[in-house]
């Protein structure tokens, strides 16, 4: 099968109009001169987290920020990087395939071959599998021609397999080594990036020259912290998943109502709680003769309801002493065998299912929309019957839009954000970095005031004392863990705002299929616009006033200018450390 | 909630930028004249049901095709239409919305002010309901600007209702005296127009001067036949869906395997006959060391699967009696108990759901795609027990698609065509006809290529002497039925020719999202392409042929001439009597 990869394909015209795209560079990183500015160290944002981070990543934490600058930035202190020796990088595709991917090898192949045409870039055929076993294919301009701007993962393939076993991680090792790449690429979300910030550490110990690279993109679109604005595949996957929901609501000339699982699993609602909230929604719009209405459930949202997750706990425990299917219900506690003998059997089939290992997939062959359907079902018809609800039947059609989306030709947003990563990706490596993921910020502007930088991954972990769910990574180990929706954040006090309007009116504007012309091409997603980030440039703005205070506070300035500066800066200070104070909860990092 | 329709709404940037979008006119429809070309009487494609037809229809059967050319044409007997009263005509949405419905009504709209600014179109507010009640909005310009080239069919609503019963048939005919209307359109598929039909001899018959004229839009596709090539919304159906399944084939880099209801029907498959054809595809694929793939079902599946049908109708039968869902299955046959206990309990479930009178609803209720899932996963398991298959273990996602292309925004050709039969509509109503469809031929090629006209729609009728599923229409009444796929067809050909490619290759182009600018944006489906279209054009052009022979043997040619012309003539007839003939089964539509 192996054949297959990267082997020239039959495209419809759309596809092959794409395949003519040719997405634009920022200023920063037009030229052949790579000019690099470094910030501070880093530190975790969880600064209870920093010390058990530090232990684990001895070479790779607390590395600088870095900030790729134009060339005709003055900037003092910019390294220059003039000289590019040829170079051998290998890339690899982890985890499930997001719109978009491509274009980072593009990128990165389009880079090397410009700073010099005998660099040299491999492709891993199959993902972590070929890594370990490498197989490789040289990626070529005859080879991309196809591949350009075109959705999934299929130029190389992928598998969903982790690079953390210490065999895993030495087949890796060995490839670099017996490949002799200078740099490796990692493409992927948390887990994988995760995995990069693990491998880079370990080269950095076994003296492997390999630096270690990863690339935010994921079909999640959890891979986003101070440092990473959005991961590439999600403004994508926005737009296919809201023009099908949109369809559905135009169906239904309807009306929205949102669950998110972050404020179920805050509000501790119990699975009755949501029943009711939903009958009650249901009812309201029944008296002002509305007999429709759309409900978005997000897919991990089981796991968010209380007794639902404790019982899941209490079934994945008897699975894994190896106890079989049909005896689990018998030994529950009383409890969670009421619960589980309360669901639809079709739900209890489902809770039954093995969960994979490290992986959250299994959650979405838990059918909550059909649960939660039945379930309202039943309470509209009690009601009914009771005659507190006077209004027409109840009838629920439940939708599963999982897996339409993440195939989708990638938007132009994602288009030009994984070519700039993969530019970017060059720059690091010319820098000499290890453990960094490559970084644009101020991604809510036009492409020519991007900017365009490199964080150390180290900086993006957190450690997390408790952890929830089949999903949830090691606890007491330092990874980047999957953003959650931020219930404090600008985006969700939009959506707080609208929340009663989306709920009784029928609001439903249809941002229509995806467009890659015109107007609707430039669009971009609401959190992403609303989200107060540059979180980089404001690191660099911070450093240039600290920079001004040193300069005008030199030895030799006068008594009053000194007081001033010492009463101010001992302000803030004491500001700052009671705001990052552990017994203050730590900075949450966003 | 009456309130709601026609009001102006948010737009999203797209809709915005598509509501600015002006169809053009085919060179036919320019101007202010009205000229029209009537060709011969019509008669039913089916021979043997054209009496039926006739008595039935005895003031609107047999009534001539109509063909509205350009100004300039040199037609010598065209009706040349230059007076234009002002009008006064209503229009209803019927059944379903489909993409592409508001522009009949903005194109109707249009024409009516072109020729005369006092014409007035009145929109019943919630489809057949709103016309039995007498609820109209005012069509005008305003109302129109945020529906221009938009989905749903939200500006006036619309029910599922028929307009059918001698109840319902008087209340329309009562709101077009009262209202005083000149025309009566109706909007609607396959059921819609037999109603048409029915209303515009009910009309004739009790002298009301209302004409009535069905317009061709349906999400289904079904309404297709000699006259209408394709239906307003096909398009965009087609292409909607087409991206989501190619997404998903991208997704599992995937091939497809696509099984047609009529093929299962004429071939008489078994639901084990159809389990052993996908899981024989599933390991010639597994052999390949493709572990993975797409089937495409149709909904409707499950009611072309013989034993299956036949147990739907047992437990119809029990329903109709009033037995209780609970005691049924102790009350079927032997055989019919014995394939009911094999399927699985949700299947069950869902077969003993009460059918809709004379809809085929909730056959989308029946998750075929879940029952074959489950078939087939059982019986690759049992293969690799008994060692014939050695591959992996299979393992089914199942989705369906079923609900989210019908809101989408329509494509441009749906624009255009839509915009078209809503100017046609109005040269019908100025050309006095009464009981005709409104129709574009020669779709295949531009815009200014495009022919237009209109035919009775007693001409698409035809009287089925059998039938099976409770979406059929009455047995032995005259009815337009939905277009089944045509196996002798040159898609259905086109298909084939490529099964065994599609089945084992990976072959998989993605159209991608549904454009309105550049390259993708004027594609066309594929059948409407391959098919041997333009019926109308062919048979203007006999027309021609024989007016030809008429002029050329003229009395007073020689001997030679006329014996020649008479031989030819004699061997012509003769040929299509025997074609037309009851006994080699009349020619069937299609």
């Amino acid at each position: 099968m192996d054949s297959d990869f990267g082997i020239a394909r039959e495209l419809s015209d759309l596809q092959k109009l794409r395949s003519q795209y040719q997405p634009e560079l920022p200023p920063c990183l037009q030229g052949t001169t790579v000019r690099v500015e470094f910030g501070d160290g880093t530190t975790a944002a969880d600064s209870s987290g920093a010390h058990t981070i530090c232990r684990s990543f001895p070479h790779t934490y607390g590395q600088p920020l870095a900030h790729f600058i134009r060339a005709t930035a003055k900037v003092p202190d910019a390294q220059i990087i003039t000289d590019h020796p040829a170079i051998r990088v290998g890339v690899v595709f982890c985890g499930r395939q997001s719109p978009g991917g491509h274009n980072v090898i593009w990128g990165l192949h389009n880079a090397l071959k410009i700073h010099n045409p005998n660099s040299s870039l491999l492709g891993f055929l199959g993902g972590s599998e070929g890594l370990f076993a490498q197989k490789t294919l040289e990626i070529t301009d005859d080879i991309l021609a196809t591949y350009k701007n075109q959705g999934g993962y299929d130029l190389l393939g992928r598998t969903k397999d982790q690079i953390r076993t210490t065999e895993q991680v030495n087949a890796a090792l060995n490839a670099c080594r017996d490949l002799k790449l200078d740099g490796l690429v990692i493409v992927g979300g948390v887990t994988s990036n995760t995995d990069a910030a693990q491998l880079a550490e370990t080269f950095a110990e076994a003296k492997c020259p390999t630096k270690v690279v990863g690339i935010p993109v994921t079909l999640n679109g959890d891979l986003k912290n101070q440092f990473v604005e959005t991961n590439v595949g999600f403004d994508t996957i926005c737009k296919v998943n809201s023009q099908l929901i949109s369809n559905v609501c135009t169906d239904a000339l309807s009306a929205e109502k949102v669950i998110l699982g972050e404020e179920v699993a805050a509000s501790k609602l119990t699975l009755f709680d949501l029943t009711k909230q939903i009958c009650d929604a249901v009812q309201a719009r029944a008296e002002q003769d509305k007999y429709h209405g759309v409900i978005l459930l997000p897919e991990g949202l089981i796991e968010s309801i209380p007794e639902v997750y404790a019982l899941l706990q209490e079934i994945h425990g008897l699975l894994r002493q190896g106890v079989s299917v049909d005896a689990i219900s018998t030994q529950l506690s009383p409890w969670a065998y009421a619960l589980f003998e309360f669901l639809p059997p079709l739900i209890r089939k489902q809770l039954l299912l093995h969960p994979e290992s490290d992986d959250s997939a299994q959650l979405s062959q838990i059918e909550t929309e059909k649960l939660l359907a039945h379930l309202v079902e039943a309470e509209m018809n009690k009601r009914l019957k009771e005659g507190t609800y006077k209004g027409k039947k109840f009838n629920a059609i439940c939708h599963f839009f999982g897996y339409q989306a993440r195939g989708s030709l990638p938007s132009k947003f994602d288009c030009d954000y994984a070519y700039v990563l993969g530019h970017i990706c060059y720059h690091i490596l010319a820098a000499g970095l290890n453990g960094y993921m490559a970084t644009v910020t101020n991604l809510k502007n036009p492409l020519n005031k991007w900017r365009c930088g490199a964080a150390p991954i180290t900086a993006m972990m957190t450690v997390k004392r408790y952890g929830r769910g089949p999903g949830a990574l090691p606890i007491g180990k330092p990874a980047v863990h999957p953003a959650t929706v931020d219930l404090k954040g600008k985006a969700y006090e939009l959506l707080r705002q609208n929340v009663s309007k989306f709920l009784m009116d029928d609001v439903y504007r249809n941002p229509g299929p995806l467009q890659f012309d015109g107007i609707g091409a430039d669009a971009k997603a609401v959190t992403l616009c609303v989200e107060d980030q540059d979180y980089m440039g404001r690191i660099k703005a911070l450093q240039e006033y600290l920079d001004k205070v040193r300069m005008i506070v030199k030895p030799g300035c006068s008594q009053d200018v000194l007081k001033a500066a010492l009463s101010a800066m001992t302000a803030v200070t004491d500001i700052l450390s009671t705001m990052t104070s552990p017994s203050n909860g730590g900075n949450t990092p966003y």
